[in-house]
């Protein structure tokens, strides 16, 4: 069916992207993916091709847009190559926002300039060991001492954590009240360089070998006051501010995954021949790739509808649980459905659909659990 | 997510159809299903409704709409009040477009304002016992004998078969050739009243009982040449000039019945209480119904981007056997859950959740068995 | 895979069931589910055939057989035919046991003869309006007067309600202790031609036709002490005794069903021919039945298993809850599969597919739904 | 419930399994993983345990059984720690058989004590690039030329293909005649010293990382001719002599695997604490648990059965595809499921869940994929 959610502007953006995969992504993906992550300078790269400034005030060096759709067409391009940026997501999908909107003047002009640029990559740091989803359980702590904090704990599952320029993390300023167990988290946009962070051992993970994750801890690192994101003691508020969007986020990759792999198992079964024949010629092939197709289909609806409606300001946190829910289902099931219409070559890592799936299966735990989301939505529909 | 595709139009014409479900449907459905369809005169009354004449030109008595959103309207009430209008899928949905595109104007004149009134019922008649979906088998004969034409043969699966008033026969008129044998079926307004003409038993259904399902006999029966359709020997292509239409009247009924499977398991497990507590207060439940809700919504976005491509006259037979495919397979699991949720009473054909459980089961088989549905997909692929 | 379960005795049961079948069932079962239940005399010989009192013991004039094997043979037989014995498996299954262990020596003299000749069919109520599985909510009260109980209160949900000559009534004879929800719970043979006695209305159900099931109402019944079974008060620990051969009963059933299902099913594709060959020439049609047989032969080994486990008196609750929901989503798939595949054919009740997908429904709610089993199992797993 | 199928030098056996895992492959699997396999050494202590020469008989140094519950025994374990011998299977699964059936007196004597020693590791080197499971396209080819033949071309996917000492290698000794393209095939036990026998890259594959997997190439490798397995000519027919025994041991890794899972999450989830209590007292996590390990059950039923059926040598390739087909499945499922309860941990290859996962994934595919299996149930259902 028509697309109707792209412009001509849409469309070009698109061809750039292309592009730049093209030249500069795919063919050293395999090398990057060994080494947990893309050389650093990758990152001035994708600042020049302007990528990170999207959704940036043109007064901080950005373009000023307010659409989502450019990262849809990202996820799109990126995942028809079989390929990601590394840390690109945590930077513009989970960091910008909370600097966008809780930075003040001072802060976003310090910044945003080098976040665009790809000279200061950002990451965030939220999970602990042992705390997992609950915030409440946050232990790591920011003593006010003068005009700074001094910030003492440990941090688990940093994606980008061991590139990144600055991390935002999240930290206890206060006790929780008995009554109110979300008080006293503040967040802090700290320099990776001070003395007393320190990033402990990359995480070997199942998939997303081309984002390296990393284990952090903070023995007394004195943080200037002065960054210290928005207001102190409002950080679980701030944490829960930009959900939708971080949710429709992963949909969106996970929706463009899944349309991937139904294109990568398309190819191969035309090309490879069995039993004289090619794959695509048994039933089987043609029923496995029409049940795939037609829940792409349907998650295409489904994003290109919550992509209006973030756009329009109108997208829920539920919606965004719907979204994130069911593309990430779709996700699993096609591409596995996909690598097995590869017969053994879907199990060796230099086809791309292996790792479309081996990076799928954190998507339906990252960014809110299944199980999380779930709640959620049973809650918007009142039971 | 708001909706976009309704206008304040469709909203009033909802409130239309609510009430008159409410005056005129709901309180005598049992009685509906226990007879196996509903009394003559209830088509009169949806006639004087206006619901058949909806896009039928304003010189044969109807309203000159060319939008398919009031049909989802009348899926989306139905579903939500747990009934069904009979056989008016059959008339508007299935029969309408024949008449329209392929009746001449004497035609045209003749039969729309009955069938606007609810005066003349349309049903239509292809299969044959032992031919199924293969219409190059069809064996009923029309020979061709003066001004008219005798007609023998058998038609069973005819919805709407015992109180129609005009049925659309395909018959074959001249043997299939060797080269082609799609060639050589006809298509007849058949008036059912013709001697020789005879509906034989009534097929007792899993569900669907609100509208009854006959085989059909023809001994010698003379038809007027004046009541062939279009031309003679083309049947074959007019059966299939409507598919994209049809199928979207079935994804979008089978989308309605799972919205609605999800209301009826909400009330349900909001008022019935176990254990000491109300159903809806375990996760399971609210799992559940988050599962299908979610479902439901993928289905929603996909049928309003279909019924606008539609209405813009953009969509293929291939984005309709996708919808088709993937709202008969929601509803089919959410329908399935849904019933789960009410325990023992979800068995009760008194509980509408039975009669959707019921009725859903022949979604994945009519108009299209899922398994051509992904032939047709797997070819639009390109597989 | 040859079976290690059955004797030559039970194989010649097997030809002895499949003949009675064939004469006594077969020719006038669609009569049955017309009429909701199978005539009175075919209970009588039931009794002559003489598989009411398999494992009753020969002074009451049973067989004295202890094995469950020969219930295994009569369900997949039964299964096989597409047919089902009525209220059979209430009287023997459901209700048997009571009578075997909790009736005294009186009370067996003097209900086993006529209940093995099927002079005397047995029900039980349970369920009451408002109560579902909650049997500590039960509201039906015996209230003791002189040598006599006085029983009132209404059930619902009554499996063989209209033809049972004793209902096994489980009545409050007691309120429940603060401590304890469970106590003051009695269990009596009550005679249905009471005076105060009254079938209500007959539930139109999905399925399972050829059984009756009932409302139920008792006003002042004057019941004769001689007929409460065992002691007063122990009700509730009683209704727990039998659930694992009453659960092992139901997956048996649910087993032989998807055999019987695959069976149907590859008949049917060899026999119907669509676009010019079998339907069991297409490669989707070998796929299903092949992914049906499988999870039905996995069925198999586990059902033998149990039944081994059962005779041997080792079969745990939890075991019997794991082939219950094991064996009734076996069922729930793989007709819901084999339906499929016979297309239109599949929708329409005279055929068995039809019958079978309709009663199939029931299997993972009635005698536990699988929720209450999953319950039961993951508290034996220890969580 | 009890299993039926192990007597106490069973599980004998098993406490010896147990205790060497916890000595000597726990505490190092993380390092193999790493590398890619065991070190060498690591197969001359199986072979001091005993496991190669289980069903070796004694004059050539082996125990003499002929069970094959010692196999079911040490998948559970491996499974149970998390860990796999690297290329035991391959050893003992997939070689050993050819050479007990095919192999003359003299190269039992030759090769047999080497290989129950550890001294001389098997594997077997079948699949081409670009030929898959389709024997019949293979093109290496072996020239006999005097005593010797000359082996030329290449092979991919070779389990074990690094550490092999002896590769039994498929090839062309004749064309394929036009009448049986089955013909032709011969199988040479190739010491992978010789000249112009060369291992290729390691393929990094999704899982299975302690055993390697490589390409293979042969250039005019001279073969002595008293190194070819049974008769020239024959190795089509030898190749599928061996496929029940084969397959069920993939079922029974699976099976393993899939109980394992259950484990890992159980305990898991017993310890982890989200939002202020176990992850254990969600019913949701009960829920899940209960179906996984009620699928388990089933598995383990049809895994004991087709056991005690090889034992008496009755297992069909049918039964074998079946026991294959459920219990990757099963195993698909349930370590996906069980995965999910981890939530992030889950992701993370330290966590042997994780491991589990990755590994699950070729069980589908090698062996036979769900595909062929399927078409060989589906003719042993005659359609």
């Amino acid at each position: 069916m028509r697309r109707t959610v792209f412009t001509e502007d849409h469309e070009d953006f698109r061809s750039t992207i292309r592009a730049f995969i093209d030249a500069e992504v795919a063919p050293h993906y395999e090398r990057w993916e060994h080494d947990g992550h893309p050389p650093r300078d990758f990152y001035n790269k994708l600042g020049e091709l302007g990528v990170f400034g999207i959704t940036v005030p043109e007064e901080y060096g950005g373009a000023g847009e307010t659409s989502f759709k450019y990262q849809l067409v990202i996820s799109e391009e990126c995942a028809r190559a079989g390929v990601s940026f590394g840390g690109y997501g945590v930077h513009v999908n989970l960091c910008l926002p909370y600097l966008l909107k809780f930075g003040n003047e001072e802060q976003k002009k310090r910044w945003l300039p080098a976040f665009v640029a790809g000279d200061a990559m950002f990451a965030i740091a939220m999970t602990e060991p042992g705390t997992g989803s609950d915030l409440a359980g946050i232990a790591t702590t920011a003593r006010r001492d003068g005009d700074h904090y001094i910030l003492n704990g440990a941090k688990t599952f940093i994606t980008g954590g061991v590139l990144a320029d600055r991390m935002l993390v999240v930290a206890r300023t206060a006790p929780p009240s008995a009554e109110n167990r979300r008080t006293g988290l503040s967040i802090f946009a700290v320099d990776t360089k001070s003395e007393g962070y320190a990033v402990g051992r990359k995480l070997e993970k199942i998939g997303l070998r081309s984002s390296d994750t990393a284990e952090l801890s903070f023995t007394d690192v004195r943080v200037p006051a002065e960054d210290l994101l928005g207001e102190e003691g409002r950080g679980f508020e701030y944490l829960t501010h930009n959900l939708a969007e971080e949710r429709l986020g992963i949909a969106t990759t996970s929706y463009a995954s899944a349309r991937a792999a139904v294109d990568f198992a398309k190819a191969y079964v035309q090309d490879r021949k069995v039993f004289g024949k090619p794959v695509a010629a048994f039933q089987n092939t043609k029923f496995v790739l029409a049940e795939c197709a037609t829940e792409v289909e349907a998650a295409q609806s489904l994003i290109d509808r919550c992509v209006e409606a973030l756009d329009a300001g109108e997208l829920t946190p539920a919606d965004a649980a719907r979204a994130k829910l069911f593309c990430t289902e779709v996700q699993g099931r096609v591409v596995d459905k996909c690598l097995q219409l590869h017969g053994g070559y879907g199990y060796i890592l230099e086809y791309p659909i292996a790792r479309l799936y081996t990076d799928a299966r954190v998507a339906r735990i990252y960014g809110g659990t299944s199980e999380v989301l779930k709640t959620i939505i049973a809650k918007d529909l009142g039971v």
